[in-house]
């Protein structure tokens, strides 16, 4: 990863920051600043991937247009921020990253004036969707800027509004998986179809081949690129579901009781629900009074029946498979080490914040195959 | 108007719903196909008012570049339709122009497929925002491929950036106007700086200075024409006003009781909330159950306090001083023309649509000023 450039990546960020906030003209227009800064505030917890695997590919392709690859990898900072912030909104998630969330905050902050629940929640709601708005139009300005030669930003604009379309409709996608009856659960094909839809595309894939595009790259890199950056998304999307089920609250910023209280589809339920454990946690999951003896009970029997290994097992699998995919397609020595690096440090997250199988049950479980691989 | 031209703008349209459809690749990915739709719906419901404004002001001001024209009134047409549908979801509005908003749409498609209510009223947001969403990005494509010489589609992209953050802060004022205690009526001023931000700006100046860009007119140009779209807009929404509580339901496509259940903030209320009717028409007000009886109760009360004739000289007194700023201005007459033209154009809205007091208290309102205008 160019780690290193990242800083470039945050002046450019401020840039484009600066830059909005005095869009509006010189008078003082409140709404619009509570807008731009609580995009700016979400987009300071934002941790960079996807501009660092943009500048990694650009780099690793031979590419020579640093100045153009921190500007989209800034746009593709924004992008991620608009989607997180709508999303929010989608889910009514007042939290993220540990902090309120753009429309929780904005329905806290109208509730201390003296709105209604339902008239906070509301604000709250509008300001999500508008700096969400605001998000994504800013990002594809920015590219519509960069300095780049105009056939090569047309590519990236294609590229850009491509990945919108099909993430939109992998977004839309999830919320439908997750209105199933409990008792319903989604086939494995299916979350992990959504997974690629709603997460790889627009936060690997289009990273990728953004860098490809800069580097003027041949087209055959572009495919091998796709298939990368599925493998790389569903196993990072793999690796999200166990931490929200089994991560550390304190290091994931959000409860490790959400996906269960809501009940939601992910590989893990899958896999469970084709055990004999099934019908003892079915009766658990989806219950918005689950407490914290009950979630542990679930995580034991999902850890019992040998979920949460399996699932491990297949996000290892695939970001294994994503640096191996770059050997196999004869990519630059230096894009597979990037690719391995990106994976050991999405696999660090799973260790960093994973605790250990709380109960004794955990000894049951099966041995977590190529957790001693070195990450 | 460039009525003539609006064939033009709808085949815009279908182009580049056509081009939309096809993005994602040649795979059937059926929540594409939904949001899409939905989009393309809502998009077919538009009264083109944007584009004739700006296909009007191209052609008075000199402009030649027609093709640009067609195309830029086209993502006006997409960008307006993209606001309607994330505001739908704002508002909680389940019908738009006589037919299921997007949000609405999908809600009851999901509740068909035996979603609970809460599961399909979040699917119809789900839907309603990511739609929103496709429209802005594809408006801005629009204009960044529109044939125009390179700085001219720069400076136009700059002015849809501007205004969309302008319109974000409107829309946020007003949710936050109407959070406001029923007892607590805004003031005049506070409601027309709303309209300005959220209304006069994306719908009348927006098309006038796209117009005006495209034909390359002078700056001064571009300064009356922010005058006039300013009075335009304001006069637009206070007719938006007028028919919100006093419309045929069957002519405007949506409830005459809306705005009085709500206790939304107007012009109307404004005014009202100065006169002796307050305390009697405040009791009426934001009540979710309002019947038919009582929201008949509240129009007498508005037509016999006045206000009623108060915004309809207060509309027809921004609609005819824009109008006449473009003489002062000493803009060219097929301007001052084309504006006369959407300024009978919104009036005969009026007229079609607000039938007259229904009871016989209107007899003593106040004599309804430059109603027998020729429109």
């Amino acid at each position: 990863m160019s780690d290193a450039h990242l800083p470039s990546v945050d002046r450019e960020l401020r840039r484009q920051l600066a830059r909005g906030a005095a869009l509006p003209g010189p008078l003082p227009l409140p709404d619009h600043e509570q807008l731009w800064t609580a995009l700016g505030d979400a987009v300071e917890g934002g941790k960079r991937l996807r501009p660092a695997l943009l500048l990694s590919a650009h780099a690793a392709l031979g590419g020579t247009r640093h100045e153009a690859a921190v500007q989209v990898g800034a746009a593709l900072e924004l992008l991620h921020t608009a989607f997180v912030v709508q999303d929010d909104v989608i889910d009514g998630d007042e939290v993220r990253r540990g902090v309120p969330s753009v429309p929780g905050g904005a329905a806290a902050q109208a509730a201390r004036h003296g709105a209604t629940p339902a008239g906070a929640r509301r604000l709250g709601q509008a300001a999500g969707i508008l700096a969400g708005d605001l998000g994504l139009i800013t990002a594809m300005r920015t590219i519509s800027r960069c300095e780049a030669p105009a056939p090569v930003v047309e590519g990236l604009l294609d590229l850009f509004e491509t990945t919108l379309h099909a993430t939109a409709a992998g977004e839309l996608a999830d919320v439908r998986l997750q209105l199933a009856p409990a008792a319903d659960p989604a086939p494995l094909r299916e979350v992990l179809a959504v997974a690629e839809l709603k997460t790889a595309l627009y936060s690997f894939q289009l990273p990728l081949r953004a860098g490809a595009l800069l580097a003027e790259a041949p087209s055959e890199v572009h495919s091998a690129l796709d298939e990368i950056g599925s493998l790389l998304g569903i196993g990072f999307q793999l690796v999200d579901d166990l931490l929200g089920t089994f991560g550390d609250a304190q290091r994931t910023g959000k409860s490790a009781l959400g996906d269960l209280r809501e009940g939601k589809r992910t590989a893990l339920i899958a896999h469970a629900s084709t055990t004999e454990t099934w019908p003892a946690l079915q009766s658990l999951l989806g219950r918005a009074d689950l407490d914290d003896h009950d979630a542990s009970r679930a995580r034991d029997l999902l850890t019992a029946c040998g979920s949460r290994a399996w699932v491990e097992d297949l996000a290892h699998w695939h970001l294994t498979s994503a640096s191996e995919a770059a050997l196999r397609h004869g990519l630059p020595a230096a894009l597979s080490d990037a690719l391995e690096a990106t994976t050991a440090q999405i696999l660090r997250g799973v260790e960093l914040t994973l605790p250990g199988p709380a109960h004794p049950s955990a000894g049951t479980a099966p041995p977590r195959a190529k957790e001693d691989q070195p990450a």
